[in-house]
């Protein structure tokens, strides 16, 4: 047993360090790779197919709200980066800079995207003329590259994939409407998909995105208590539009400026979905984003029959399921480990005595549960327990979040449960920044959102003590 | 009818210029616009579309044999790039460089992708150990740019969508299988789904990739007779394994170098659909391909019951087709010209009368044929025209390609047939490169491929009269 318990133990447990934990099973699930350079990613087999099957679902819900896919250049020139003040502020200072293109030395620099709202805008500028026009609903799937200094595996690189969706409406209600209509675009996909259920609610002026009236955001907590930024959707209203002009003829013939929205989910999510469901083991996987959902190990494959048998379920079940044969020269036990580590939902256990009873063996990868299912019933049985995974993956997500979300009525409450106990924290407060900013330094913890469902804990803000305005989610972040 | 025919008239003919009535199809049918950075452009939905379908189409036929999809970085050391020679002579010249990231400047300049053979290299040095670990079948979609001084959108663009497959093997014999494999996954996809008949063959020492053994391609003609090279299959041998130290623990525990292989298809096979099956009145889409197979067209939407047929067809038909209804107040001849020029390969039209006589009128978009179909019988007849349209466009092409290829036994007939009739010719070659440089230099012609077919045309090469050592497809080319 030696040998084939050397994968699992290679693992840091979460409770010593989550921190390496998380490094760990990035690493040993095969999700990235490092490159030669620093920052900078790369996807493996594991984690891209985890990337594409997000991609498959997202992308059908958006088309399902008349959303069209595009393709916009990697490049933005400095001028047109700096058409929107409070925008290049917020991106200038990360971004890298093109300075040369083959032998020559450019004239003007460019900028390598760090997201593309300036080149939505330009192209709008250009497209948009009547009413007839709109609205315009653009997507693109795309890397984008933001020069960080400190980089972890999917929840901060220097490059990573996502989408960006850029749209330019008529009225400033129809722009709000699209802009919470794509962040429950995000939240139930998160939830029915992912298994992670999400507070919805909105950025305060300070957390909000640079150009934006609005942000909104889907908030996730992750086993270790901390918080995750899991998706954003911003509304622009018509600053964007006046910076780069793009006005449209209403129907009684006179100009008016279009209101935008913009909307994005990264590979980001992938950090979210290992930390929320992942255990000692490795990778837990929700069913309905696994890559393989079902990995069939043969025991005692040399024996006559075995293996035919395996290859025979494979095949029937590849039909309903995204089944796997691990038919490799590997132990048994070391094949279940590897299975574990990856977080694929179910194996089924096939051997000589199993087949003679005309039956196998099926394992729960989150609970370890195991069924003795025969074979005339496997296909129903394998599709009801995909589905209990599923729903009891999200259950234990929801049970997890709410044991580690607290409410604070004063401030020395509040840093008592920052300092002592990991999760959210629902507190009042009076709306100012110069509170908001205390809050940070004096606990770490930030303004996750101001949520869509209210509650009143207290009267007053926790930090001034004067009237509040609302409550807030707070707490630490990735 | 003035109105109706701004639209078709707006196109130049492509008998009176071709290369405006490439550009004028390209921005009529919306597939692109160009973005305010020279030599980038913008893929809007109606091309992008079209991408998405190629992808869909290539990565199922990809995943059937083996080959896993990975994300790498868009950004290379210098370092990295010049570990291969002739690689980096290649490239080197035509990329562009990221001299500053954030505020500071890099110690090491780094070039955005112009390929990643360098990337997956130094991955495979860092994985691959054992012969248990190949092969690495790995493919990557993204883009990559190249600095190019003119630029035509799809064919010639800065900055350019495709794949590249990159594959680590064992043996030089199953390099070799899956270079040739890949080469046939194009050609299968061009003919069956695009309708575009390729000639398959190998490259000349001149015209091979940068730092290939050896370099497969598939030719294609477009329709003014010049040649399109439309996806390449290269097999690197041990070099670039050398090169980066590659290497695994064979059966018998000595160390070999592993073979690679690499293969790309771009975004510019769109500029092969447009510039094989387009007309004068625009664009004309393969079904197979096309993101909407049928417009339904209501004639007289006012009258009672015409929208409402309409809408109840587009909604029967989509169980089986991608249809769309074209239901704006724009007049029905204006809706027939933007669905020509758009390439939607049927068109049903449907009005009053055809409602009253339980029938509608399907139009090809191909040949304007025009067919009277009853309700009831609909469904099969579309599908059935959906698969003569796509068929006869196979066939077609193939005929215009058939009919401008010619073939040449003598220098004088091949000058003859370069300057007068557009197309391919087929001639014999002595294998020396001052023959083939001399052929470019006095007709313009490269060599295309040396055919898998061959055939013997005469004995002796057509430029310098000694022994004919093989059949070339020589030809002017985009």
């Amino acid at each position: 047993m030696a040998k084939e318990k050397k994968l699992v133990e290679a693992i840091t447990s979460m409770e010593d360090d989550f921190a390496q934990w998380y490094t760990d099973v990035v690493k040993k699930a095969e999700l990235c790779a490092y490159s030669s350079l620093k920052g900078c990613m790369i996807l493996l087999p594991a984690g891209y197919a985890i990337w594409e099957n997000i991609q498959k679902e997202l992308d059908t819900r958006f088309k399902e709200t008349c959303v069209e896919n595009v393709y916009m250049p990697m490049f933005i020139q400095e001028s047109l980066l700096q058409k929107e003040k409070d925008h290049v502020e917020g991106f200038a200072p990360e971004v890298a800079w093109v300075t040369q293109g083959g032998a020559e030395t450019l004239q003007e620099r460019l900028v390598v995207r760090p997201t593309s709202e300036t080149l939505f805008c330009d192209l709008y500028a250009n497209i948009v003329q009547s009413y007839r026009d709109l609205p315009k609903l653009y997507n693109q799937w795309c890397s984008v590259v933001r020069w960080e200094k400190t980089t972890r595996p999917f929840l901060r690189t220097t490059e990573f994939l996502w989408q960006e969706g850029h749209t330019a409406h008529a009225t400033e209600e129809e722009a709000e409407e699209r802009t919470i209509k794509m962040l429950n675009v995000y939240a139930d996909f998160c939830e029915q998909v992912l298994a992670i259920p999400m507070i919805k609610g909105r950025k305060t002026e300070k957390e909000k995105f640079a150009g934006a009236n609005s942000t909104y955001t889907i908030e996730a907590l992750m086993h270790d208590g901390k918080a995750l930024q899991s998706g954003t959707s911003h509304n622009f209203g018509d600053g964007f539009a006046k910076a780069f002009g793009i006005q449209y003829t209403d129907k009684d013939n006179k100009l008016q400026y279009v209101h935008q929205t913009s909307w994005g989910m990264s590979t980001r999510i992938i950090g979210a979905i290992i930390m929320v469901h992942g255990d000692n083991s490795g990778l837990v996987l929700p069913p309905r984003i696994a890559p393989t959902q079902v990995m069939i190990i043969p025991i005692m494959q040399h024996k006559e029959g075995v293996l035919e048998k395996a290859i025979e379920l494979k095949e029937t079940l590849s039909k309903k399921f995204r089944v796997k044969l691990d038919d490799s020269d590997k132990k048994p036990g070391w094949k279940f480990s590897e299975q574990e580590m990856r977080g694929i939902p179910i194996r089924i256990e096939l051997g000589p005595k199993d087949i003679e009873a005309n039956q196998a063996i099926l394992v729960r990868r989150d609970t370890r549960e195991k069924l003795t299912v025969s074979f005339d019933e496997l296909e129903i049985k394998l599709a009801t327990l995909l589905d209990n995974i599923q729903a009891d993956m999200l259950e234990r997500a929801r049970i997890h979040r709410d044991q580690h979300t607290y409410t604070a009525k004063t401030k020395e409450e509040f840093k008592d449960i920052i300092a002592k106990k990991p999760g959210f924290v629902k507190a009042m407060w009076c709306k100012e920044q110069s509170c908001e900013l205390k809050i940070k330094e004096e606990t770490g913890a930030t303004s996750r959102c101001m949520p869509f469902e209210q509650e009143k804990i207290s009267d007053t803000c926790i930090y001034c003590g004067k009237p509040a305005k609302t409550m807030v989610y707070w707490g630490k972040a990735y």
